[in-house]
């Protein structure tokens, strides 16, 4: 391979000649070979793109930057967010905590690419641009590193974790209105009980999501809060006067997200909360996903030796070995995603705790969790609702079946005849083996006609919706 | 010891003759030996007392249950409520998922003891309520156990949780206006960086506390929805119309909170999403505080090779084998209270994740890990303000040693000389071991009348608050 | 209450006039009231008899403690150890993260007890055993409680955890060969698959165990070396020579349980690695536990509207409001027992992974969690033994009913006529709702008679075990 | 793109027409767009091909596969080993909880890429190898995928991860030795405490990871077993006799390690703790990393305003605004690791732990984490030794200056004055802020000569290694 010499405050390092990156992503590279390459996230690289162009708009709105300098930056952002520049950014998750390698990254590739897009040559000594000094004006890693993380993060969740949470919670609020009438048994402890509607059910479960959207949204409010401006360590040096907030109001325009200057930038370095209140949201919706997928591959179960009160889309053959076999493939791969989310919320948590004095040193960790928790819910919740449960249908003469099996329409008599008689007729029927009817005649604590009026399963399903 | 029989629907059972308890709560004793006994929290045996207290009276309103057994339910729920009867409920965290024998517990103390209050003697073999037909009366485990849940968990957070926190915040808040004219080295990595003031750091801590009873009180929203009104599984079968909503009201008056009935009662029996919120919302408040007392023990390290920045309240001997030791023995029980919020965060998650069809069967577990977090928490915050941060001090002489000594400083010479320039002072600094005048001096680059003018920490603190 | 002016290094404290307990112990009373009072684990205190005994031996055998001080000490210890002196240990587990002030609580009690025992009294100004010079000769807290937590949890993993899994391993064994012959339907993905034994699924839960006793086994070879001789920093200052050793032996006397002197002090004073290693495998057990109890509870399921292939013994009445509901409340415990051990992990790796220096100041938390872990774990496995495991019986008729209907049977025609035409067969018998031997017939593909050689349950299971 | 149409059971697919795979893999691209693309790890594709390529030798060695469809199959397994078949593998890890996709997606390119070497066009309507009756002959996924599994990770762990960690620990043996004769002051509770050599401080770390170590093998000891041979079930129908163990056979000779076949299939099928196992000795050795990468950074903290009692390697520049400041990069990485490996061990657990009846489905998200924990361990330890901890050096004139100032050296006074004079001596120092030796003589408890006699720092780090 060729190679260029480029410097840094340390002394000379050999560069892919080719590539836009400069000396100290070359360092990151060669002293942290941890992983597969590249494994800092997409999303964290085009937030700096943002967040570079909004800071030299700033500087030069606040006569820090000149405007030649400013348009030079803001053309190497542009070309960043296309994507085409994205195996310009090599780094990995697993290097200094700050993410002060990313940044320089970041610095280096615009300064180098804005060189290039002037005309100027890559082994050119000098650049229209320095990193440091002009890139990264006004900022420090301390500072842009966590608002990169925001700005992915907030977006990550309003572009894909909320619209795949609110399509399928659309979608089971449809089921509930479709299955309104369509009356089966209930189950708890996993055993028969009173009956409910299948559309109840379903309630449950868009319940579940909309309270999962609101958290989510609550936990928005934090990360909406940027860190830029407090470079170094909260106090702001080195930055124009009205820079912070000027710069949050900049990079709300380019992304059209309400971003807002954190209002202490103490706590916006030296923590990462709003993150792990955003894990714990994602957490929560994960631990709601997990019943709702868990209760359809169940109640789906069978064909023939299951609970089979639901129907669900045959996608895909189900077994290599076992012909003909079908599986409940969506809920499975949901419920991966729901485990895989519970741990990256451990894993953000132990980070956002143990932040030292003016910097917290685990932001890569925790932004990588927080972007797969967001993208892993959004996607699998598509794939779910698009694969699944758009397609659900009532399994009627299996529902019916267990509707009238079940011995805990007994539940209706205890206005009538009291809790232990009534308990009486259960046993009595199941020991027996017989129907509740039969059982209930039988006891001589009430008639057939009674039975008949007092044992409306349809009846027992409530007003409460 | 004596015993006297009691009866349910599976047949006969001794009891301890003296106790209030009945049938089932001796079956569950008998059958889950698991851990210490009388591990239920009391906080949810007090729960169940205002829930069944207001269940009866909505009975009776509603024209269900006479106003006499109304009041004997009232009084023998007030008797619970001092305290008295705490031994009456011996039964284990480790029992059915649905805490079924903890409401039947409370359904027969109460029975019981109404009948004992009321002239009668517990051997009698009629009783003047039974703990079915009157006490549990339009209930079902299913729905006053996830109700004694919500009514312990936002009693605990509101009279235990958010008091200690906000205690904690207004003192670290005072101290941010105590010290903020100290300015001091910052630490970034755990190395010297440059300046804020002493006021600054303790802001950052105040926010992280703010910011934490925020969430708490974004998730007491979903805990102040009541499960009650949804009987077995959530239709609310054999309750009287409007019982869930007044019931609601009731239990809000009693405990002077603002309960109201859940809008999906399927949800409510069948996820605890809102515990998992809450318990979740108490993790973020513990990785918060993590952050804080590390900081604070090791800011306060020393008192000759440490950090030794601030002096903290000496309140006992530290060490059994070395005289004279003092340590940070408050930040060292947060700090494991934080470690167990978090570890309990996990518990909940599971068990939330894997309730079944119309019940969540780990109500127990997810009720007292939940009602521990919120305690420790509290009670550490209290202890940990009270016996540690309100005697904060800071300690001036070391403060400005290490202030006079940071090479940090040299930051503010970016904008003068450039950051290649300013590196190459701060590391002919450290190399020569000098001053970082003497090396800017020495270097050329600048003069000492420069230094002084450029160089001024308490000018680099910003106007950041 | 009656007060007696008790001192320490740091001055005079007030302590309740009956009690043992000295000066330090009543300022960490004062000081740390931080959830319910004593709930340092009474494993924890009586293993500090043991080693104070055992340290008071070897300090006589090697010459630094008189015989008649080792006697009083001794009797002391022992009175401990009888469970009488249990409410002289008043302190909680959130106090000083080396558990100084519980070892001090141990100190103080001996002395103070051994006094009384030789005819002294509280009040004396001059006590026969100084707290610090003679019951904590050659020790300090940081090497005694890392003793103590090792040796209190070696005794509840062998005294109950492991006795509880062999219990349980040993029925489910025994079930394996009690239900050989039953040739049920198996069941992946939830869903119908080819057959097995009854016996083979209970196989795969005795195997589970026997696994996760081999690894809390070999968990315990780490948890048998004591710290005890490192002293304040691991260097065994102010110990005698040959004392490490030698009061690892007297320890090993004492309780009869293999204890050895810890290879390096310094890693036993700084981390509990071995203690992360004993919860990790307590978490494996309950992760196998929660797959096993889960099984059960699914398999006995109904009894009219679930899978229903076993009987689990009806113990309780299941529900207040179903009359004669029977539920799986066994399986319901354990599980809840597991989820609370997988968090409990949590807190224990937090704890483990946050040691400074010489000492790791998460002692109490890590103890207490480890050994609530192991006693949940052994408990929960006799109750569900005992009252669940122990009774379980195969439901026949509804084996055979599923077993019969499976179209998976259809996988036995693979090797004849191929995958693809299997699944011919097999979909055609799901659609058009036949047996499969009415579909295989149809189908043209194989004859009845074909069908009657090729497709045999019972020769399906194999002759893996 | 053109395609080409391939088929399964369930009809027709359109399959890109370079593509080697086939109709099952392409429904599962379509059905399950949920992350970033091809996320299945390399290493289970790799395993695959040693297994596929043994079952087809064992296959013909007993009788129910041609030779010449045996050596078909072992050059196309032999090509996807070789990673030039990589982009063939496009699947994701949300997929089918079984990863029978992935299986079939092995199958699929097996068959295709065979047919192509063996001089056949992907567009010929008839194949000379069969995916399912072929390639997948005696297998199902449910025995290969956890056969992958443990392939996977026992070549990971052995390759990748013990490396690493010897690697490390033997560079931190090697530096007990070099600095054994360095006396330091000790730390505990992040004060001072009495002193030990710098080298015992590494001993610790050393034996840290030597257990750790210890730990991991112990685990492979389960990872060995692999279930090939259950086949659907675990009962091991469609196999020859003998084939369990001659596959196991053949995967060990393969690969040069010691698998074998697992005692119990149902429990290989049903449960993965084996893997869970794996995941909590890695997540051990995550909390033993933890503690000493938090140590070194702690030691090296300054330069001027810290402890910097040793110096670590200055491989980049540390920050983008503070010119010339150089951070703890790998420390921060490993810690980093760490906080990673905690959380996916949580994953992996709620994975291993909710499987049902005869197969455990999250079998692809536990491989992806403990693959990923292996592997991030390996190479974070790697990177941390190479580029830190090799170049450890201490930092003589800051221990020096440390030693000499501590007042826990007066602990050396406790056998000759007692407890409660030492630290009246100490407290004397402190307070008056004067050396130890002048409080001592001060106080009149001993003379000068005394002191010179008793204290001497050399003599208190004892002979304990």
């Amino acid at each position: 391979m060729e190679y260029r010499i480029e410097h840094d405050t340390m002394g000379e390092v050999k560069v892919p000649a080719d590539k836009f990156w400069g000396a100290q992503t070359e360092r990151s590279r060669n002293n942290f070979k941890i992983g597969p390459e590249a494994s800092m996230p997409k999303e964290i690289i085009h937030a700096f793109a943002y967040l570079k162009k909004a800071a030299a708009m700033t500087n030069t709105d606040l006569g820090v930057l000149t405007a030649n300098k400013r348009d030079l930056i803001a053309k190497a952002c542009d070309e960043i967010l296309t994507g085409n520049l994205d195996d310009q950014f090599p780094l990995v998750i697993w290097q200094t905590g700050s993410g002060t390698q990313s940044n320089m990254n970041a610095n280096e590739v615009i300064a180098n690419k804005a060189h290039v897009m002037n005309g100027g040559d890559l082994s050119d000594d000098k650049k229209v641009l320095h990193p440091n000094d002009d890139v990264n004006k006004s900022q420090s890693s301390n500072d842009t590193f966590p608002t990169a993380m925001h700005i992915a993060t907030y977006k990550q969740v309003v572009e894909i974790t909320l619209p795949g949470l609110t399509l399928l919670r659309d979608t089971l609020a449809n089921k509930t209105e479709e299955f309104a009438e369509i009356t089966k048994t209930g189950r708890t402890h996993f055993m028969d009980a009173t009956p409910l509607t299948l559309g109840q059910e379903f309630s449950g479960y868009a319940q579940q999501l909309t309270n999962s959207i609101r958290t989510i949204n609550n936990a928005l409010e934090a990360v909406k809060e940027l860190a830029l401006g407090g470079t170094a360590v909260g106090t702001g040096l080195n930055t124009p006067k009205g820079y912070d907030v000027m710069v949050a109001k900049y990079i709300a325009e380019l992304t059209g997200l309400p971003f807002i200057t954190a209002p202490n930038k103490f706590e916006a370095l030296a923590a990462h909360d709003a993150m792990v209140e955003m894990s714990g949201a994602l957490k929560r919706a994960a631990v709601s996903l997990m019943k709702i997928a868990n209760d359809i591959r169940m109640l789906s179960s069978g064909p023939r030796c299951g609970i089979g009160e639901i129907i669900i889309p045959d996608n895909e053959p189900g077994s290599s070995i076992m012909p003909g076999k079908v599986n409940p493939t969506q809920p499975e791969a949901l419920t991966m995603v729901c485990a895989q989310v519970m741990g990256n919320d451990v894993a953000v948590s132990i980070g956002g705790s143990t932040g030292h004095f003016e910097l917290n040193v685990f932001k890569p960790v925790i932004a990588a969790n927080v972007l797969q928790s967001a993208r892993l819910i959004g996607d699998a919740c598509v794939s779910f609702n698009d694969n699944c449960a758009k397609g659900i249908l009532p399994n009627l003469p299996e529902i019916q079946k267990h509707l009238e099996n079940s011995l805990m329409l007994v539940t209706a008599l205890n206005p009538h005849i009291g809790y232990e008689n009534a308990a009486k007729i259960a046993k009595k029927a199941h020991k027996e083996n017989k129907t509740l009817r039969e059982a209930a005649v039988e006891s001589g604590l009430l008639t057939t006609e009674q039975f008949t009026e007092w044992v409306k399963p349809e009846e027992m399903v409530g007003s409460l919706k």
